[in-house]
């Protein structure tokens, strides 16, 4: 263990933090403190989404016999392996009115407040899921997941841990494998948590690519 | 002004920002210094996406003519009209073999790498492209643009801002009036940045509304 490593939280600047991150391809293996684990899964929890539904699950993944299930559906990819905790984002697949009902309750009881008070706000929410057309509801609720995936990256690199965002693999085995279907999820992408094998992994090194403000940017001033 | 709000740049953890903001609907107007606005858009731009292409753009909208033309396209919501910048995040509508071209040779220029090995990274990322079909590019990259959007609001947090996430506009509207078609670009969601007018929000003092740990998660240890 490299006890010059940052392992405890610290409260750098978030441009810092970020300038530090990277998406670790290699990582050690070694476990990341439990206490750190849930301060990423707060993050998460306290992540704001659209009328504040939160219609996504998160599935914490420390168990390495089904983290090398997972890795031949991703890839292979050394991470999946190599981390410590594997975080699968999974938005629902279908949204009812029983979700929204359950937030409306959510809602009532955190702030001693009459659900009837809360029927416009309810209808509101309903019509929006109703509006929508095929896969348009479980699009909308992945990008609400992904907010969520953005702060957790920005916790994860306060608390100096690597986390490398991941897509592009079999989804629907993923799903399977962890038994989604039943309950109305379907993975978005996962994140891997850990700590940089800096020895190996040879984007360790490697200068952060990005789009100049220039480019990035348009300005109405 | 009140001197008791914390206006200066801050280094608190990142769970007690995520405590402190919400989703201001009454802003003073007060301007949020062109620094911490810089800083903002440096998380933006420092933000992750998948493999790296950053397949979107933001404009910056602190002219107060044009927050006013938008007000009406977006409920007449009155943070639009009373924030200090209103920022708008667009993603490609079509991602095109130039925009991956572009993409590698800046990973060239800056990595000082020579383009042909990077050939295989960029047969990956247009083989990808090529593959989806409809919107499926266009929901793909305003997915990245999510996880900018949730660095965003971190980073926005930090420096004490308030920061609201916003859909459910008439997106075509808001194209029309930006000429985002001819950039090749459509608007995914805004972000009004400014200060929480606590004397007018009833959402200033509102419990903030989360689902618990035992609902959010599942854990394969």
């Amino acid at each position: 263990m490299n006890i010059f490593a940052p392992k405890k939280k610290t409260t750098m600047n978030i441009l810092s933090n970020l300038n530090w991150r990277y998406a670790t391809k290699k990582m050690t293996g070694e476990k990341v403190p439990s206490e750190i684990i849930d301060n990423i899964l707060e993050a998460i929890r306290l992540s704001p989404s659209s009328y504040g539904l939160q219609p996504f699950h998160i599935f914490v993944i420390e168990n390495q016999e089904l983290k090398n299930k997972i890795s031949p559906i991703a890839h292979n990819q050394a991470q999946i392996c190599n981390c410590s905790h594997l975080l699968v984002f999974a938005a629902y697949s279908n949204l009812s009115k029983d979700i929204v009902s359950d937030y409306i309750k959510l809602i009532a009881l955190e702030r001693n407040q009459n659900e009837n008070d809360l029927i416009d706000f309810k209808n509101i929410i309903i019509s929006m899921i109703e509006s929508r057309k095929g896969d348009e509801n479980f699009n909308w609720a992945a990008k609400q997941a992904y907010i969520a995936l953005g702060i957790a990256i920005a916790a994860a690199a306060e608390y100096k841990v690597d986390a490398t965002p991941m897509e592009g693999y079999n989804y629907a085995a993923l799903d399977q494998l962890l038994g989604l279907g039943k309950m109305n999820l379907r993975s978005t992408n996962m994140l891997a948590i850990g700590y940089r094998d800096e020895q190996t992994d040879h984007l360790s090194l490697a200068k952060k690519v990005r789009k100049s403000k220039e480019v990035l940017f348009s300005y109405f001033k």
